[in-house]
């Protein structure tokens, strides 16, 4: 392991940024190629190295790739996207179905990260005011995870129209593990410059200045020289 | 913004790599020194291009140097570590209140990274099926600014040990707004090379290729190439 101490090289510190500002949530770009294993080891990885709360690693990965398990799962996306659609009425709801929100079956591979709530037995250290620390923590394993895949050229796109109960059910879990993600993976066509969502019109980027408080919820961060670098 | 379509060099991905595991929960080694205006806003920034659902980018920043504010959290984390030192006995708990867990007042700066339940609308794409998407999209963003925060040089600790309640109380927060994230940002004396838990003794990495499934929980992931190349 390199001096966890030197600075970050001006190029090491891109490659993060580029990552966090170019990775995307991929559903019609994928490419059926298989993923080389040592690649796919350095994204699980990556995902095992997240913070979690006490050291308590939730966690599992379900690499998928079973035709028969995937259509299960694709049938569930398919009765929750129809109730799903029904919010809508009008234009946006031929907007939203216009849209395509998965890609389970295009991808070579699709990936479950769950949530093991037992984990660690009953006091698990800094879980005690928040039991959610766990779900939380494994949000983290996701994203580094995604940013992994990013810069591997590998595109990730997070199914979240789906029940999870029902999937629980494909899967097999036991009762104390929840699915947290399922995650569609494989090379993309392309990633596209901007969020799907806000090049087709459905919802646009909030500007960074408007989400910004001082010490208290509803007062200025009067900082001119922070919030002028939060507009460039 | 560069092709996004050009592969990472090398040094990009080892970038990101770096701050993927070498990043820190960071409790005992806050230096005071202020945290620059351009280099706090390129962490801003890297969260708030987190993925959310239904780019729904339910987060706020609260930026808080308050000592006021600081010294009602710390004393919220005082209560609840208190009772949270009770959940163990012996030798255990003597290793508990040994443990130093946060950097409240050591760190020049805390930020609240909050998020809005009601932010979009009463239906936000992708979030009706599982209603706490919300909450997971903020963790995503609270990733990416860890991982920037460690390419600065920064650390970053999450105070976990909190009454949410009182800490929404503090920050006066509308009902609608969850206090997900309360964090301790400042330059570090040092980056430790494994986490403190595990060099204190309280809990050991798991190894990953026990948290493998192939297809549904509990079945092998019989692919060896894979499982070599995770032990490494």
């Amino acid at each position: 392991m390199s001096d966890p101490n030197r600075p970050f090289t001006d190029e090491e510190r891109a490659g993060l940024y580029r990552a966090i500002f170019e990775r995307r949530d991929v559903r019609s770009q994928f490419l059926p190629d298989p993923i080389p294993r040592p690649v796919l080891a350095r994204l699980l990885k990556a995902a095992h190295h997240a913070p979690s709360v006490g050291f308590m690693q939730p966690w599992d990965f379900i690499l998928i790739d079973s035709l028969d398990v995937r259509q299960q799962v694709l049938a569930s996306y398919h009765e929750e996207n129809a109730k799903a659609a029904n919010n809508y009425s009008g234009e946006r709801q031929e907007t939203y179905r216009s849209l395509k929100l998965q890609g389970i079956i295009e991808s070579p591979m699709n990936l479950c990260i769950t949530c093991d709530r037992s984990r660690g037995g009953s006091h698990v250290l800094g879980r005690s005011s928040i039991v959610e620390m766990d779900l939380f923590s494994t949000c983290l394993a996701v994203q580094n995870l995604w940013l992994a895949a990013r810069a591997e050229g590998i595109g990730v796109g997070w199914v979240s129209i789906v029940d999870q109960t029902k999937l629980a059910g494909i899967l097999n879990l036991p009762d104390n593990v929840y699915p947290l993600a399922y995650l569609c993976l494989g090379y993309v066509s392309e990633f596209l410059d901007q969020p799907e969502l806000q090049a087709k019109g459905w919802r646009s980027r909030l500007p960074l200045t408007e989400l910004m408080h001082g010490n208290r919820w509803g007062q200025p961060m009067d900082d001119e020289t922070l919030l002028n670098a939060l507009k460039s």
